[in-house]
């Protein structure tokens, strides 16, 4: 036993990934080949036994024409499950190959969350036939979940759940568990409503299983049990159950009926991607990018962010181009302008990143904030100090002009002071203004940096050396 | 009903946080005036309540000497989760004001992964100290744990589970759960194990509930339930979760023997820590850095990076140095070098931020990166054309020099396919050498970015205009 990989499931399982958990090649390969050859039989003895997500990654790993045959082959077989897991464009695209009745078909037999993951993106005529297809039960379930905002607890909410009455005793609610078969596939805690399904408290099944047959429900019941509103935002969501570490939340409508329940799994897929779209954010890309976006649609994407930072770009040369006659009478000026710029950006960047994940993460807010302010404008002007000396030390050596170093010293610890206030101080404003801090706040910061960077520098040197 | 708030707990819970979530300025400052009156009952009433989550956001909004101060008033009512739920700094200064004895008594009580979670940073001889406190049965789970790896799947399991034989009957173990005080506080699947505790499978707890008594585990149990090495590193269990949705994930060690179990909540804690860690290494921040740090601790960690920094900047000054004679004549191009430079380290940054994040995710890798390099060089292709376009044509108009457009776009193309080559390959490098990506690509790629930006835009203009 002493050989067995850090991670084990079935043998299968096994040989699918290699030690770092992608997708073996030749996996893939054999996938492909069944594909080509139509192989219904081989590609079933392949795909048919593995998770929905390793379907999914397999699908990826495919060449676009591909995976709507695959589909099309494995028929009953395939678990439409695994095209949540995939990208949103590789989603968009099966869907579009694949004739609605079959999606119909597919979705049908899924949780009500899956379905709805599936179906959102779709255009409105296709969404209705496919609707139109279902039994009633689900189609209303799902037009409920599908009226929701985006991104709304109603969107990733599952409509299937067990409610019992709080006068149930545990053996009651154990015997209608036992000879119910439309339960949801998985659960984790059952909730307690009254006569109109107002919710009235939950109780956990460790609980359920403890407790002996005659105690009642509404004596285990927690009454306070935490619940949300089907339009509340998932990011809101993601916070509760980080913050109680919750495994599922109840979700209410106005009038605190129950409706449905997130359970965790899709909130851990939540906070994935709020994360991943504030790297992305800081990083100058659009949130919806995707690796297996083609580099026509990637290219238009990040052009817009391009094209702002070229603007201000222009904004910080024309700083040095008030200075054109300084740079000439001293060339070493516009050899070193540079340095303060960047120096002072990447003090910023630092600062902003803080401030931008603090407040995502609502660790950073009023209460806090002037502290916060006032901490970074002070680790900016130690940072700003030491870096003057450094600089000012390497300038004055390499020009042999003490006058220099003197001159990026003052400049430098003027930008890294405004470093650290922009850095903080813009995302603040940004989000007091109910806008996403990371996405607009790195244009405004730099340029910031940049505009105090050159002018700070160039206009000390001017008075110092007396160019003007 | 109509008014209740988006998310209701208690109607303690309503009050205690404003509606952004983040905790009332009020309900801090009647806790701040409980504990300097040292009135303990009135501290009870305000905190004894709360959930462990908001005591620890009580602590961190509270001034530091008044910490150790609301728990010792607090005594046995206070729980020492809540230490699990304040940033680093926040529990070791608190945790050196308390004495052993009281801390051992406070984690006695906590689940072994909470409580190794609080002990894991203090020094070992305090360590010592507090586990030489606890009943020899705990002390000897918390030992196992801490011997683990930092961040292993060992340091965060518990090892308090729900462990049955194969032949026991769905009846027998539920009369066994009734029976027995012993149990974790939360479960969510109990294990099978053999005569040796090898494991053997899972059965999730609503399979167990669904099912009549006569049934055997065996039958029910799944035989290829995932499960993860004690040594192996958090980040893949995350990675693991998330693939598979996984509720808890049994922890064995190198003889396949049940150790311990891994609970979703703490995983949740993990994918935020990981995202987390990857923003501001992007950012250019350390990991450990938080919003409770001194100006000092985060000058210091800020400082090393900015001085790396400052070694790549002063090298593409460099670059400018080289062309000094070419500037003096021209000055228009010491104005315009810094816009070839910025749009190029903004392009790479873009590609390099796709890159670390899907390197992180496992989307990435050898069997896509090809094609992912390809793309990245088209993308920068198309902008680095159409930058080329719009800053030739502006630069022209600025300078009335139709030539200086055609210098600085061909210098724009240059760049932009610089930077793309760049911020793809420099981190698929890192990666393939074990480093992290996220922390050290960055450097790298604005280095080249600045000295192919630099040298590009002076070299073809020197040539062009026979400056040299």
């Amino acid at each position: 036993m002493s050989d067995l990989p850090e991670t084990t499931a079935e043998a299968g399982a096994a040989v699918l990934r290699d030690e770092d958990g992608a997708l073996r090649a030749d996996v893939v390969t054999r996938v492909r080949d069944a594909i080509e050859a139509a192989d219904a039989g081989t590609l079933r003895t392949l795909v048919g036994d593995l998770h929905e997500a390793d379907v999914g990654d397999l699908l990826e790993a495919l060449d676009a024409e591909l995976r709507p045959r695959l589909i099309a082959l494995m028929g009953p077989d395939f678990d439409f499950t695994a095209l949540v897991e995939v990208d949103d464009t590789v989603r968009e695209e099966i869907l579009d190959e694949l004739p609605p009745a079959a999606v119909a078909e597919g979705v049908r037999d899924l949780d009500s969350d899956d379905a709805v993951y599936i179906l959102e993106d779709l255009p409105r005529k296709e969404q209705a036939e496919i609707l139109d297809q279902l039994p009633s039960l689900d189609r209303v379930a799902l037009e409920r979940s599908l009226q929701c905002p985006d991104d709304s607890a109603g969107r990733r909410m599952q409509s299937e759940y067990v409610a019992v009455p709080p006068s149930w005793s545990v053996g009651h609610t154990i015997d209608y568990l036992r000879d119910n078969d439309e339960l949801p596939e998985r659960f984790f805690e059952i909730y307690v409503v009254d006569g109109d399904y107002r919710l009235l408290g939950a109780v956990a099944l460790d609980v359920l299983l403890r407790t002996r047959r005659p105690t009642r429900i509404e004596e285990l019941m927690d009454a306070g049990r935490r619940r949300v509103r089907a339009t509340a935002d998932q990011e809101e969501v993601a916070r509760l159950f980080e913050r109680y570490n919750l495994i599922a939340l109840p979700v209410v409508d106005d009038r605190d009926r129950l409706v449905g329940v997130i359970t965790v799994d899709d909130v851990v897929d939540v906070i994935e991607e709020e994360a991943e779209k504030d790297i992305k954010a800081l990083g100058g890309v659009t949130g919806d990018e995707e690796l297996s976006d083609s580099v026509w649609t990637i290219a238009r994407g990040r052009f817009n962010w391009l094209l702002v930072n070229l603007a201000t770009a222009f904004l910080a040369s024309a700083v040095l181009g008030l200075f054109e006659g300084e740079l000439q009478k001293m060339v070493a000026l516009a050899v070193l302008a540079p340095i303060v710029a960047s120096q002072g950006g990447n003090a910023a960047t630092q600062t902003m990143t803080v401030a931008v994940r603090a407040l995502a993460t609502r660790e950073l807010h009023d209460g806090n904030a002037m502290r916060i302010v006032m901490r970074e404008a002070l680790v900016g002007l130690v940072n700003g100090l030491a870096f003057a000396v450094i600089t000012g030390v390497a300038a004055a050596a390499w020009f042999r002009t003490a006058d220099l170093g003197i001159v990026i010293g003052l400049a430098m610890v003027c930008n890294l002071v405004a470093a650290a206030l922009g850095g903080i101080l813009v995302p603040l404003a940004v989000d007091r203004f109910r806008l996403d801090p990371a996405v607009s706040s790195g244009v405004f910061v730099t340029t910031i940096t940049d505009v105090v960077g050159f002018f700070s520098f160039l206009g000390i040197a001017s008075l110092w050396f007396g160019l003007h």
